[in-house]
């Protein structure tokens, strides 16, 4: 295992980012956390339990991102006796992470948690910063809790075994990172080794994980809990795309959506006259690049500004949207329902 | 309304306790908050809403303390489209106090709670402290946050509706607090103001709250998230009240339980040699001065030690329990089952 860097969160509580070197050391690592735990993974996961310690399978996907589940993992957690010092594992993609996050912030007022990512999504995105939650109703992420995890367990083998689909979520979101970004090292690096990266060759996926979550630590450290409006930040794309989720009722992926959401970000940029004309061109050229499902439209554009306008993204009644004024430069602003409207549907 | 003091709690936040004149000021104090808020109270306390604010009344009782009422709740603040900024208020006793600010903790990851505890046990204790939860399955409040809310507001006046019985729990609290009081002045208080405390005479009750309050602050302070062991002291005769509760299916109120549990304690203090005989004898005086039923005993002990077993203050496997070595000297440690069975059923 090996110890790569410790990302500091809310109330001063640092989350270890490891890399596991092969699958059977990320065992050996799981293994070293002792009795005191429980394991939570969905189906697709299932094969890295330990049949010796208490675990949970729970239904995978973004439609059981819902409180039932997190009954599930709190009955499994009493059921087990588990006291307040326990540990509660996640291995899995995002919803998995997010949902054993948030069941340990509750256990007992606050157990601890430690995030083993298996998708490339949940690498770069759910793992790092301490957002826990389930979906509520049609509001993603509507309830959950910032609660950082102890721990966070990269174990690249693990995506060797995604779809095509899957893994090409991951790599929206690295995009997404590369125009966040206040150096280009992402950016170039998603340029010069397009091939690399779709052929998921073991060394260049691990320099991609690394690099992107070295770009969330930035804007995270800055802002743990969100509150002073540079975490959120990351959120490029997403008041698009969170809202296109929950249109579809979430059966498109997060990753797919956001990385159709910084498309519209870029493109209502420069509407406003914002986002500057090469920043726009060099984005979209390495949005090209790869090949990203770009082309949903919205049929019920009045459902979904509703559902926008219920986002959680949302201070003194209005929503806020993250756009680019140039690479590296995000700005917080609040955009005409017409002007969606208008890049949304067509 | 008097800002009377402040309470640093969890993360650095401050909790405001401020006392309101009448019923009048309290309305004036809650109005001052806008229109971004949601009155939580139950049946109870409903006379205290305005019919101006988005607004919700559970049903009152221990047995509702469950998830269930926490969707309700936030159910309710999504249809109001709250935001992220808003203000839970919650207007009730401790169970409507620790949902309140448990789903305001929750909702989109964190909003706000005000407190205005309604009964005498819950401006002693549920109020100030950041604790909030429900029951979950026999566990006592099993699922929960550290949730410091923003301000407590004590209205003497809402004391004067309660029950003989519902008045009675929240002494049995402050007599417990006059016990772990690091000086006399509660202790005293509660020995010579008998018959005014029990007359519910308005200065005397203030002056009540007041120095309990400040008691459960000493603990609080040192110890926001009850990690050193310190804030764990308030809990004396918790252990043993808990599964009182428990075993009584919460058909028995919290405060009866904890003078109950207060009693059990003391006597288990000397039966392990730690109480001094001193502080025995002058805390069973004070805790005869007032009429609790401290009588209950405990039909099925098997049932009882394995709730005592399950409780969430445990760690490393055993469960602790609050003896008191002296007055102000509380301590932790672990009793056999035997002992306890001995001191609960009989």
């Amino acid at each position: 295992m090996d110890r790569r860097f410790s990302c500091p969160l809310k109330g001063g509580i640092e989350t270890v980012v490891s890399f596991a070197s092969d699958l059977e050391d990320l065992a050996k690592g799981i293994e070293e956390y002792g009795s005191n735990v429980l394991l939570v993974c969905d189906e697709n996961t299932e094969r890295y339990l330990f049949p010796s310690l208490p675990s949970i399978v729970l239904p995978s996907g973004e439609e059981n991102k819902r409180l039932d589940s997190i009954e599930k993992i709190l009955d499994k957690a009493f059921e087990s006796g588990l006291g307040r010092d326990s540990l509660f594992v996640a291995i899995g993609g995002g919803v998995i992470c997010d949902m054993t996050a948030f069941a340990a912030s509750v256990y007992m007022r606050g157990a601890r948690a430690v995030l083993v990512p298996t998708t490339l999504l949940s690498m770069v995105d759910a793992s790092l910063g301490g957002k826990s939650g389930v979906d509520y109703g049609m509001v993603k992420n509507g309830v959950g809790t910032f609660f950082p995890s102890e721990e966070v367990i990269i174990s690249i083998d693990t995506l060797n075994t995604l779809s095509e689909r899957e893994y090409l979520c991951g790599v929206g979101e690295v995009v997404k990172h590369a125009f966040l970004s206040s150096d280009e090292k992402l950016f170039s690096f998603m340029k010069e080794n397009r091939d690399k990266v779709l052929s998921r060759e073991r060394e260049t996926m691990e320099r991609m994980v690394d690099l992107s979550l070295k770009v969330k630590m930035e804007f995270i450290t800055k802002d743990p809990e969100e509150k002073k409006g540079i975490r959120s930040f990351l959120n490029l794309g997403h008041t698009f795309a969170h809202a296109l989720e929950g249109v579809m009722s979430y059966s498109i992926s997060h990753g797919e959506a956001v990385a159709w959401g910084v498309g519209r970000a870029l493109e209502c940029g420069v509407e406003m006259g914002i986002t500057k004309k090469e920043c726009y061109e060099a984005s979209s050229s390495l949005l090209s690049l790869y090949p990203f499902s770009l082309g949903y439209r919205v049929e019920d554009p009045d459902l979904y500004l509703s559902i926008m306008h219920s986002d959680k993204k949302k201070s003194k009644g209005s929503v806020k949207f993250v756009l680019l004024e140039d690479m590296g430069k995000p700005m917080l602003t609040s955009v005409d329902d017409s002007l969606v409207r208008r890049l949304v549907e067509l």
